[in-house]
Order: C-alpha cells, then sequence, then structure tokens
C-alpha cells in the first residue's frame, strides 16, 4: 500500500504535575523538544529498561522510543466497554496525547509521522504493550470491582495506544493532526503481499 | 503476522576515516554507543534536515534516526545486475554493516530489531532512499559510463538498505545475526488484512 496522509484530532493534552508521578492532569498545550516533555518521567533520549524488555538486563540504559503516550477517544471507550466500566480516564494510564478520529488508532505501523498544526512533529514508535501498573491504577477508580489490574492487559491489547519521539520540537494544542502513513508491506521472508 | 525471529549474517563492517568523508572502508568490529558510531558524520541523537525530509526547513535540528546504514550483500549484487556493472562496494554508498542471508533485507519492518553476537542491538529506521549522491559516488568508479547518478536512484528503489539506530550499546562483529520482525499489519483505516 502507497504511503497516504490522513486526518486526525487532538482533543486533550496531559503531563505529569511532576516527575515521580504516573497519571497526567489536562493542560492547555504542550511544547516539547528533542527528548520529550521536559519534566516528564519519560524525558530523554535515553532510558532505564524494563518489564517490557525482558531481553534486556533490567535498569540497562537503552535507547528511548518511549518520549510520548498518545491514546485515542474511540480505542478507550471500546476498553471500557469490555471492562464493563463506566469510563476510563486517560490520565489513569499516563497519556499526554489524546486523539480522536483515527480508526485503529493503536494499529498505525511504525514510522507513521503526527504533524501537529501548532509546530510539533512526532513519530509512532509501536503500539504501547498494555500493563497491570496501568491496569492497577484504573482499579484505584473502582474499587468494588476486582482484578481489573489483571483484566486490563487482556481487554487493552492494541487499544491502549502508541509510544512515540519528538522528530521537530514545537508545540501541540488541541486541533487538527495530520497522520502521514509510510508505505506499507508485509515482510514475509521473500515472498511480498 | 505473528512477529517472528530469522537468522542472518554480518560479513562486513565499515567506518569513515573521518567525519568530513562519506565513503566507509572495511573494520574488523565497530564499536557503537546509543549515539551511534564515535567519530562518524552521522553520530549524535539529533542531526540537521536534509534534501530526504523535503517537509522541513533545510539545517533544522531534527531526531535523528539515521546513526548506521546497514546494506545487503544480495541486494548490491541486485542493484550491479540492473545497472549492468560488474560490482557496487559498499564503501562507495556509505555502507556501515553488510548483511547476508536475509531476504528482502530493504523490505523488513520499521522496528525490526537487530541483535548482534557481540552486543550491539540495532533498531530498524525504515528503508534509506537511494539517492543521486551515492549514485554520483559510483559513478565516479565508472567513468566510462554515462548517468549512473541518475541511474542509481531508480536501480536500487527498496534495495538500498536500511537506517538504524541503536537501541543497545556493544559491539558489532562479522558472524551471527538474529532479526526480530515485530507482529505485522497493513493498516487500511478501519479494516484490517
Amino acid at each position: 500500500m502507497k504511503s497516504q496522509t490522513i486526518a486526525g484530532q487532538i482533543v486533550q493534552l496531559r503531563a505529569v504535575p511532576s516527575p515521580d508521578h504516573f497519571r497526567t492532569a489536562i493542560v492547555p498545550t504542550l511544547t516539547v523538544d528533542l527528548q520529550g516533555i521536559p519534566g516528564d518521567r519519560h524525558y530523554g533520549f535515553t532510558r532505564k529498561a524494563g518489564a517490557r524488555e525482558r531481553w534486556y538486563e533490567a535498569g540497562m540504559e537503552m535507547r528511548s522510543g518511549r518520549q510520548l503516550s498518545i491514546v485515542s477517544v474511540e480505542e478507550l471507550t471500546e476498553i471500557a466497554r469490555r471492562m464493563e466500566l463506566p469510563r476510563i480516564d486517560p490520565g489513569w494510564i499516563g497519556a499526554n496525547v489524546v486523539v480522536s478520529g483515527i480508526p485503529d488508532f493503536t494499529r498505525l505501523p511504525w514510522g507513521t509521522r503526527l504533524f501537529c498544526d501548532d509546530g510539533a512533529v512526532l513519530v509512532n514508535e509501536g503500539d504501547n504493550a498494555p500493563c497491570r501498573f496501568a491496569g492497577a491504577e484504573i482499579a484505584r477508580h473502582f474499587p468494588d470491582r476486582e482484578r481489573l489490574d489483571i483484566l486490563f492487559p487482556k481487554a487493552a491489547m492494541f487499544l491502549r495506544g502508541i509510544i512515540a519521539s519528538v522528530e521537530r520540537a514545537g508545540a501541540i494544542a488541541p486541533g487538527p493532526l495530520k497522520v502521514k502513513i509510510p508505505e506499507q508491506k508485509l515482510w514475509t521472508g521473500g515472498t511480498l503481499l
């Protein structure tokens, strides 16, 4: 499939009140540089390997790829439906950017560029694997429900949004978003579909 | 398609004699850190935007993604065949790593990880768009042939290898290479194939 550009919307921006926080609160705009969001726990070109990188020793310094977390309104609604919850707040799972109007947002190919109208350009570094840590944050808001922390990783598979790096520094504000999807091919070890 | 791991070979390493050089010469091993190859013109987390990024102003500081250039023996042979040349030396087009045994190497999906036996782990940042600048370097070696600089970008499309970033610092030496390909899906705006 040829490269294509589609339109979406940025509906909300969020940031942590301080670097030791996981949950994010609504802010009017975000200003990012090439290391991400200044003051964020994920700020930096590099980070320490964690549970998601089982193939590395924990704590090893590695390329980041995880500067920002981006989620979609439609996918959070679908996760909530699967978990039989009234809603999932983007802040509970540490989202920085909330978008709308992009079908199968989490499935966008790695390398897809998100051009924000206010200057910043973000690069998709792959889908954000849902974890029990984020599930536990959701569970805190529904104390009468059991095992939500374990349910979340299953319900949110390929719906939990993407992680992204900043390619061009600048501002991110609510408004139009241009999504540029690179040419897509399935690699099949010699035979291209 | 599920994620899969395939085997390949690293057959040659190359580095520039000094940062102002484009052509690379054979070295026994490469030692990379998270910014790439120390002393290389592409070393760094960031770089200046160039002709490949027509959507940015030239010279703007941007996320790099272009720390190393990796090519395959089989694809260079195919480019040479299409251009009716006896051979294309990986050094002429600035390659740092030469691999073998990986079908459709340039088509490997963005995000594919290359695990070198000697410690380094590289991440595929997409196919390397062939340009006239590399074509001109090839042309220098065949002075009796005309317009090779223009022929190269056409002949080398999706055969010119990939650009990569370092995810784990370490050594790269000739020998086995493990290639971990992430789960593949074509994004079709709502309908997944």
